[in-house]
């Protein structure tokens, strides 16, 4: 099986994202404008967040009550200054923020096909805040392909 | 872009897979065949749901109460008609189907060696549809590598 | 950078790692070890586990008490001995793990830039062994890239 053709590696693209504290930040465009401009017709397009206070998941992009309901289960399931915790010394919400990343992961991987992101109609990349207070986070997009 | 040893890009190739309202399916097989008829020998294989209500997860493929199991857990974690929540208008399963879809996830990345997926021995792959209803979901499956 | 000699399949690499039970073991300097051993400069490496009853995830590294607090809010999510459960053949932690395991998640994708991976400081990958008793888990690392 000859590449002899597959030469400069394709590079990872980091981006940064400012986050308003707890909640969502719709990152699709700026993540499919990087796949865009790679060239990439086919294959897959990694996101990672540096992070393991925040979250990136793939959520219902129509109605702004799902970010909001998926917020409120969280809060429940995962709840500021539980008693339960002992790593206490960064705040209420940082113990928290640290299951809630385990729980959502920080990754995504997305099929690239025809040159654009193939995401289904209903869907959109979130990167979700899990600490009380405004943060920078940083996400790292790599395309493999050809 | 120059590509000449690297000729056709690997396609994604969908799959149609039909659901009986909530529960699981097993697409161990059909994923596997895909993987296999691409020819790739050692590499990835990305399986991606395009949807924001059913999950792909790993599991435990020999008993079949596990996954009667992890439904249950799920139904206790996330009920049907929580008065949470607030995006209602598509039925008491909707957002739940939701909340689940971001805990499950709704994508695999699986290795691929000797041209076949390589799974442990007890792993299996299943859509776990998280809607009351039967559905029609799309899969995309993706195989990079050589 | 000239890879015109990359020809052959890049192989999956085959990781041993023993348990001690139920609890945390850190598995990134093995990871990373692979990865640079590769040669590959710009990509992504995949980690996977072959099992249903651990899990793989990226956890801050700095204080230990995070990964204490996190078993411990998995304790209580996903308690063992739940009479939920029918599938306790195996024992009280055995349907419990296999939750988790669909929770954590049972494989990870990290990027690859200048021949390392690009974690983030605080970030640490750990397979996390649900199970009570000691175990020999499997975890196949696959790097993609140039």
């Amino acid at each position: 099986m000859e590449r002899s053709g597959r030469s400069e590696p394709m590079p990872t693209h980091a981006l940064t994202i400012p986050t308003p504290g707890r909640g969502f930040v719709d990152v699709t465009a700026p993540v499919a404008e990087v796949v865009t401009d790679t060239g990439v017709d086919s294959g897959l397009a990694h996101v990672f967040l540096r992070h393991t206070s925040a979250g990136l998941i793939l959520c219902e992009n129509a109605d702004p009550q799902v970010l909001r309901d998926l917020e409120a289960w969280m809060e429940r399931a995962v709840p500021d200054g539980d008693p339960l915790f002992r790593h206490v010394a960064e705040g209420p919400d940082d113990m928290p923020a640290h299951v809630r990343s385990v729980l959502t992961g920080a990754s995504l991987t997305l099929p690239v096909r025809n040159g654009r992101l193939a995401l289904g109609t209903w869907q959109g990349i979130y990167l979700w805040e899990h600490r009380a207070h405004p943060h920078r986070r940083t996400l790292l997009v790599t395309v493999l392909g050809a």
